[in-house]
C-alpha cells in the first residue's frame, strides 16, 4: 500500500543540495594560497547536535561550540590554517569574536553561531584576516552547487582531496536531502590532525532524536577510523537539520530508519575518505571483529589492532604477519580465550584457533598488494560484531609527520 | 661506627662475576650463524621472582614459568630465534621437554628449571636442535666471564649490541654482586619483539622479599620503556638469589635499602640500553613528569606521550612541538588542568600553563639534535613524578618493520 522507500545517492551534488543550505569558501590569508574560510547558513533556524573531541585539551571553539549546541542554529563559521588551541583567555575572546562577525553580516543572534578552526596549535588567530575572510564569505554565499565545493575546499589542511558525500531519502511524504563534507585526520605541518564533519539535512526532526541517531553513527563511522591513534584538540562532528523539506521524521518509523540509514551511510562514506587521504597512507584496513560477546569489547579489539604499529608496518610490508594481529588482540585489555581466534586476510585464512595454519602465501600477498584490504578477526565467542578502519604506517609518514614546523 | 655502604660499578664484568652463577651461550642452528641458546645456572637452589607479559596471548614458556616461579630455581634455558608462541598444546610440550632436557644434563629436579624463548611466532621448536643445543651449552658451563658474555649475545634477537650491567654492593657483613643481562623490545623479523632481562645476585634474600624488590623496581623501569607501545607473548624479566655470597639482606635495613637501590640501577641501565637499541632508534627520550597529584597518573601520562606516533615522529624530525606533547597528555585518560601545564625540552621552557611562550628555536634545536634528549612536564598539580624512556619513529622503524617475512 505505502509506496516504498527509497534512496538515491547523488555524486554530483555538493551540501547545498541540502534545501536552504548556502556555503561560501574565500581565501582569506590563513594558508599561503588555498581557499582558508568556510560559512555554512541555513535559511531557517536548524536542530543541531554535535560530537566533540574526549581530549581534555579543548580548543576555544570546541568550547564555545559545546555551550551552544543545544541552540537553534544559523550557521557554522570554520577556518582553516589555525587551530585556535592552547591559546588561553585569548583564545575564546576570538572565537566568540569570529561568531559575532559573522552574526554581524548576517544579521543573526551571536548565539546562534557555531564556529570551528583547526590548523596550528598555540598560535593566535590573526583577527584581521578571519574578519575580512567572514565578511568575503558572506557576500559569496549561495546555493549553488561549487559554494558547496568551496566550503568542502576552505576547511581542508593537509587533505589532498574534498570530502563530500548527498543522499537523498525519497517517503511517500516527500523526499529529503542528507549531505556531509569533512576534513581530514591527517596533520597539518607542524601540528596535530583535526577531524571535522558538517552534515546537513532538509528533513525536520526533533533535536533530541537527530542528536541521538547522529551519535549513534558517529561512534560507528568517526569514532571507529584511526591513523595513528592520537586524538586532536579540535575534532568536531556537526549535524543541522532545517526542515525545510516538507517531511518529518519521528521515532520508530521507516522513515526514522531510513534516515538513521542514510545518516550512517553518509558518515561512513566521509569516515573512510578521511582514512583512505591519511598521510602516506598507501593501504585502506577494513577490520572486522566477529564472534564477540559484546559489540564494546568487538570495537576495543578492533580498534587497538588498527592502532598497533607492528600492525600496521606489516600491512604496509604486504605481510599476512596474523602472529601481531593477534598479539596486539592480547592487550587490547579486553577478555577473551586466544585459543579460539580464528584470522583471515580477505578470503585467505591464516589462522585458526589462535594457532598457525598453513595458507598460500601467494594468495594471501595478492589480497595484501590491494590497495583495500579486509581482515576478519572471529573471537568465536558470542554474536557481536565491529567494524574499524585504519591505515598502515609508512616511510611517507614518517616523512610527512617529521618535517619542521618552519 | 658503621662502615659506609658503599658501591661500585663493574664495567668489564659479566653476570657470572655473581657467585655461583655459571653461563653458556651456543649456536644450535635456530639462527643462521649466531649463538642462539643460553643456559643460566645457579650452584645452589635460589630464591627467584618473575615478571612476565600482561598480554593475553601468553608463549608457552610464560606459562610454564608461571608455574615454577615460587619453587627454589637451579637453571634457566633460553633460547633466541623462535618464540614458542601459539603453538598450543605441542607448544607446552616442547617448554616442559627444554626443562627436562636441561634437568637431565645437569641432573637437576626438572621443576627447578625455568625456560624462556623469543623469535618467530607460531612455528613449533625444533626440539633436535634445542636438544643438542642443551646438551651443547652444558657442556660449556662456565664461570668464566667470556661464558656470561656468550649467554648475553645467545639470547640476542634483533639487537646490536649485547647488554650487560654488573654492580657489587659492599656493606659491613661482606659484599654481594648484583648483575643482569637483557634483549631488546626490537622486532625478530618477523614477528614481535621481545623483552627478556636476567638478573642473578649471590645476597641471600627471602623470596617474598625479592619479589616485592623486584616487581617495584621493573615497574620503574622495564616497565616505564616503549618503543612502539606493542607488548609481547614472551615479555619476562626473572632474578635468581642463590645467597653465595655471605651477606643477607632483610627488610627495613640500610643494607636492604642499598640492594633495593642497586637492583633499581641495574634495571634501569638495561633498560634504557633496550630502549636506545631499538629498531631505527635516533632519538633516547627521557620524559620526566613532575607536579603530578599521584605516581600512577605521572606514570601513565608519561607513557602515553611516548607512545603517541604524532610525538616520535616530531622527535625524530628534532622538531619543539609541545602541542604535540599537550595534546598526548590530553588522550591518556588521566584527569589533568591543561591550562597549569610546563614544558621543557631540556633546559629550554617551551610551553607555559598550557599555551605557547616565546623560546630560542636556536637553543631548542640544539637539544633537540643530540641522541638524548631530557623533557619534563609540569602538571603543576601536586608532588609525585614519574620518568619514562622512550625513542623517536623514524624512517628505519617502518623498514624494518615491513621487510616481509621470508
Amino acid at each position: 500500500m505505502n509506496k516504498a522507500l527509497t534512496y538515491l545517492k547523488l555524486d554530483q551534488e555538493s551540501i547545498t543540495a541540502v534545501r536552504g543550505i548556502k556555503a561560501a569558501g574565500v581565501h582569506c590569508g590563513l594558508k599561503k594560497s588555498s581557499r582558508d574560510l568556510a560559512l555554512f547558513y541555513s535559511e531557517s533556524p536548524a536542530a543541531a547536535a554535535g560530537v566533540f573531541t574526549q581530549n581534555l585539551v579543548q580548543a576555544a571553539p570546541v568550547l564555545l561550540d559545546r555551550e551552544r549546541i543545544n541552540n537553534p542554529i544559523r550557521a557554522v563559521v570554520v577556518n582553516s590554517g589555525n587551530a585556535n588551541a592552547c591559546t588561553g583567555e585569548k583564545g575564546m575572546e576570538d572565537a566568540r569574536q569570529m561568531a559575532d562577525l559573522a552574526a554581524a553580516q548576517l544579521h543573526l543572534p551571536p548565539e546562534q553561531i557555531l564556529v570551528c578552526s583547526t590548523g596550528v596549535i598555540g598560535m593566535p588567530l590573526p583577527m584581521d584576516k578571519i574578519a575580512a575572510g567572514i565578511a568575503s564569505a558572506a557576500q559569496s554565499l549561495s546555493g549553488e552547487r561549487q559554494a558547496g565545493l568551496d566550503a568542502a575546499a576552505a576547511i581542508l589542511t593537509t587533505d589532498t582531496v574534498t570530502k563530500t558525500v548527498v543522499y537523498r531519502g525519497d517517503l511517500p511524504s516527500g523526499s529529503f536531502t542528507l549531505a556531509g563534507t569533512a576534513k581530514g585526520a591527517g596533520m597539518i605541518c607542524p601540528n596535530m590532525a583535526t577531524m571535522l564533519a558538517f552534515i546537513f539535512t532538509d528533513a525536520a526532526i526533533s533535536r533530541p532524536l537527530l542528536n541521538s541517531l547522529f551519535r549513534e553513527a558517529v561512534d560507528c563511522t568517526f569514532n571507529a577510523i584511526t591513523i595513528d591513534g592520537d586524538t586532536s584538540t579540535n575534532d568536531t562532528a556537526l549535524i543541522l537539520a532545517n526542515g525545510a523539506a516538507s517531511v518529518e521524521i519521528t521515532e520508530g518509523t521507516p522513515e526514522c530508519d531510513l534516515f538513521a540509514r542514510l545518516l550512517h551511510q553518509v558518515c561512513q562514506e566521509l569516515a573512510v575518505m578521511i582514512v583512505s587521504d591519511g598521510e602516506g597512507v598507501t593501504k585502506v584496513i577494513t577490520l572486522e571483529v566477529t564472534g564477540a560477546p559484546d559489540a564494546a569489547a568487538a570495537r576495543t579489539l578492533a580498534r587497538t589492532v588498527l592502532n598497533s604499529p607492528l600492525v600496521k608496518t606489516a600491512f604496509y610490508g604486504e605481510d599476512a604477519n596474523w602472529g601481531r594481529i593477534l598479539a596486539a588482540l592480547g592487550y587490547a585489555g579486553v577478555p577473551f580465550d586466544p585459543s579460539r581466534v580464528d584470522i583471515a586476510i580477505g578470503p585467505v585464512r591464516v589462522a585458526c584457533r589462535g594457532g598457525a595454519i598453513p595458507f598460500d602465501e601467494a594468495e594471501a600477498k595478492a589480497v595484501l598488494q590491494q590497495r583495500e584490504i579486509k581482515v576478519t578477526v572471529n573471537l568465536n565467542a558470542g554474536t557481536a560484531t565491529a567494524t574499524a578502519w585504519g591505515t598502515d604506517l609508512s616511510h611517507d609518514y614518517v616523512s610527512i609527520n617529521s618535517s619542521y614546523r618552519s
